[in-house]
C-alpha cells in the first residue's frame, strides 16, 4: 500500500562535466568560512582538490582543512572534525569524497552546536536534531551510498564496537551536491564493480517487501533495468561518460527517499554482508554479492509472486507454460548471470570466510523485519553455508 | 544523453488519508495573514473548505479569502489577487484546489510585489523574478498538471487572446503539498477518466524524444505501467483508494522535472490538443486523447526504435519474428485498446470538431522542435483528418 508519507527532498544537484562550476552559484549564498572535508588524499592527485580550492578562493572563502576522513568514519575523528570546525567558527560544511566524507560531514553539521556528546544523543539514542545545523555541501568522487541527496550518516565508535546509522531528517540533506560522472573515472575496477551491485542491492533490498503494486516498485524496476544497461556499458569501457553518469543519477535516487514509499522495506542482504565484512575487512558491495543470491533463493518461497515479476519485468523472463517457482528461479538465474558476467564474488570463500567462521557471522547478522521472511539464526547459517564456494562456484 | 543539468525540486509532500494534518506543521512557519484561494465553490460542497479553515483559524491565523479562480485563470483575476493579498499583508497563498488553482497562486505569489505590469514582466516577456515572493502551500483536490511540485504558472489573457505559460524556479515551486487521494473521489467519471490520459500524454511527450537509454526513459516506463494498471482498477471502481493514490503520485512525477532531465521532450500532443481545445472548449485530457494516436502513427516511422522499445517494455509485446515496424505498430494497437477501455473519446468529430474547422485548428497550432519530426502545417492538417471519425471509428 503506498499509504500515508511524508515526502520532502531539498538538495539541490548540479550534474555533468561542469557541475564543480555550481559552486559559484551556492557558495556567495553562505559565509566566509568553510571547512573542507575530504578523506585519504586521492583528490590531489586528480586535481579534484585543486579545483575546489581555486574556486572558493575566487568566491573569497577563508578555507579549514579537515583531511583524513576514513572509510568508516569514527567518533573521535568526528569530535576532532567538531574542533575544528568550532575554531574555524565555520559557515559550510564542503564534503568532497565518497559517502564515507558525505556521511561523516553530516555529522559534524548536526554535531558542532550540540551541547552534549553528539555520540550519545544523535547515535546512541537517535534523537531528532533541535540545535544549530552547520549547512553542508557535497562534491561527490565515489557513487554508491546515496548519501549525496540524503540524510543518512554512519559514525563507527571502535572502543565501544558500534557502528551505528542515523538516517536524519530534510533541514540536514545537504543543500547542495556536485555530482560529475568523470570523477568516478578513475575507481579501480574491482571497486566500480561492487559499487554497482551496491546500488543494485539498494534497490532490491527494498523492492522485494511488500505484496503489492506500488509505483515505487515500477520505479524500482526502471532505475533497475537502467543500471543493468549501463553496467553491462561500464564493465567493457569504464570510460563511457553516458554509461557512468546514469549510474551515478541511479545511485542517488535508488536511496534518497522516493522509491521507499510505500514500502516495508528488507536491508537483511546489507546486514549478513556487513557481518561478513566484519570478519573479512572484505568491501562492502561484494560481501552484498557474495550472499544476494543464496538470501534471494531462501526466501523465494515466501514472496514468490515478487521473484515472479521481477523475473518477468526485469529480467524479459517469458513466462508462458512455466509454473510460478520455475519463472521466479528463471529469473535469479539471469541475475547470477549477469552477476558473473561483470565479474561479481559469487561466494564468501573468495572474501576470506572460513566454515569456523560462519556461526560468528549469524551471530553478528542484525535480523530485519521487513522482507518476505523474518530469518532465525539457523536460517542465517543455512545462507551463510549456501554462500561457500563448495556450495556456489 | 543525460548530459549537463541541474534538479532541485524542495516541495515538501504531505501525502494519505491524514495529510491535511501536514497544515498543523507547515502553517507555525508563516505569519498570520492567509491568502485562501479556490475556485467555483466545490470545496465548500464537499467538506474541504471547512476543514481547512478550522485548521487555520485553530492556528491563529487570519483568513483572506480570494474564491472563483476559473479554469483558465485571467490576468484581470491575477491583479485582483494581487490587490487581495496587498491588502491583508499576506505572509501565505493557501491555494485549495486543481491546477489551475495552484498555478494561479503561484501566479500571485510573484506579481504582488513586482514593480511593473506582472503580465508583461513575467508572462509576455518570460523575465526570472527578482522580487519578494510570497511562499504557497497547495491543497490538490484534482490530479493532473503536477503544479503541486513543479513552477509552472498558466495565465490567460483574453484581451490579448493569449494564454502564457511559464515555468519559474524552484524558488516558485510551492512549499508544502497536501495530497490526499480521497479528495480525487468526487470527481465525475469523464473528468477523471480525461485526466488519467492528461497524465499518461505528460508521460509520453517527454518519452516520444531523442535516441538514447536514459534512466529518464526507464522512470518513464514504470511511472507508464504504474499508470496503466491503476487506472485499468480506477475505471471499475472510482473509490479504490489504492488506485487512486498512485495515480495521484505519479501525476506529480510525471511532470515534476525528474523525468525530463537529459531528454529534448516534446509537447507537440498539447499543442495540437490545445488548439483542438480553443476551437471546442473540450475537455482538455479527451482533446489529448484524440488526437495522440493519429499523431504516434504519424511521427513513428521518425523513431521507428523508441516506438518498438515503447511496444515492448510498456505493452509487453513480444517482438520475436516482427520487424520493427510490426512491433511498433503492435504498441499503439494495444495502447488503442486501453484507451477504448477506459472510455476516452478516440476522434474530434466527437469533441465538436468538424471538416472546416480543420485549417484554423492547424494555424493555431504551435509547431514543436523536441520530438521525432517538426510537423508541417500540412502535417497537421493530415493528423487532424486523420482524428476524424470517418477515419478513426
Amino acid at each position: 500500500m503506498l499509504g500515508n508519507f511524508t515526502y520532502s527532498n531539498p538538495t539541490k544537484i548540479y550534474f555533468g562535466e561542469n557541475a564543480l562550476d555550481g559552486l559559484y552559484s551556492e557558495l556567495p549564498k553562505y559565509g566566509k568560512n568553510v571547512l573542507l572535508v575530504y578523506g585519504g588524499g586521492s583528490i590531489k592527485k586528480n586535481g579534484i582538490y585543486d579545483n575546489v580550492v581555486s574556486i572558493l578562493k575566487e568566491c573569497g572563502k577563508e578555507i579549514y582543512e579537515d583531511a583524513g576522513v576514513m572509510p568508516n568514519p569514527t567518533v573521535e575523528k568526528l569530535y576532532e572534525g567538531c574542533e575544528r570546525a568550532k575554531k574555524g567558527n565555520v559557515d559550510l560544511i564542503l564534503a568532497v569524497g565518497g559517502g564515507s566524507v558525505c556521511d561523516y560531514a553530516k555529522a559534524v553539521s548536526v554535531s558542532v552546536h550540540c551541547k552534549e556528546d553528539p555520540w550519545d544523543k544523535y547515535y546512541l539514542r537517535m534523537e531528532d536534531v533541535d540545535n544549530e545545523i552547520i549547512p553542508v555541501g557535497c562534491v561527490l568522487t565515489m557513487v554508491g551510498t546515496g548519501s549525496e541527496m540524503n540524510g543518512g550518516s554512519v559514525i563507527t565508535n571502535p572502543t565501544q564496537k558500534l557502528k551505528i546509522g542515523h538516517v536524519f531528517g530534510d533541514n540536514v540533506f545537504p543543500k547542495f551536491s556536485i555530482l560529475n560522472p568523470v570523477y568516478t573515472f578513475t575507481l579501480p575496477k574491482y571497486q566500480m564493480t561492487a559499487g554497482f551491485f551496491d546500488i543494485m542491492s539498494h534497490i532490491l533490498e527494498q523492492y522485494f517487501s511488500g505484496e503489492d503494486d506500488n509505483t515505487s516498485d515500477y520505479l524500482m524496476e526502471g532505475l533497475l533495468k537502467s543500471l543493468i544497461h549501463s553496467s553491462l556499458i561500464a564493465i567493457d569501457n569504464p570510460k563511457d561518460y553516458e554509461a557512468r553518469s546514469n549510474i551515478m543519477w541511479i545511485a542517488s535516487w535508488a536511496l534518497n527517499t522516493l522509491v521507499a514509499k510505500g514500502k516495508s522495506t528488507d536491508w537483511e542482504v546489507h546486514m549478513i554482508g556487513q557481518s561478513v565484512g566484519a570478519y573479512t575487512d572484505a568491501t562492502h558491495g561484494m560481501t552484498l554479492a557474495a550472499v544476494s543470491l543464496p538470501y534471494y533463493r531462501f526466501i523465494m518461497p515466501y514472496g514468490l509472486a515478487k521473484f515472479k515479476r521481477y523475473a518477468v519485468n526485469v529480467w524479459n523472463v517469458d513466462p508462458s507454460g512455466k509454473s510460478d517457482e520455475q519463472v521466479a528461479a528463471e529469473g535469479l538465474e539471469k541475475m547470477e548471470a549477469y552477476m558473473r558476467k561483470i565479474g561479481l564474488v559469487m561466494n564468501i570463500s573468495d572474501l576470506g570466510v572460513t566454515e569456523d567462521m560462519i556461526e560468528g557471522i549469524a551471530d553478528g547478522t542484525f535480523i530485519m523485519t521487513g522482507g518476505y521472511k523474518v530469518l532465525t539464526h539457523d536460517d542465517v547459517v543455512q545462507i551463510l553455508k549456501a554462500s561457500m564456494k563448495n556450495n556456489i562456484s
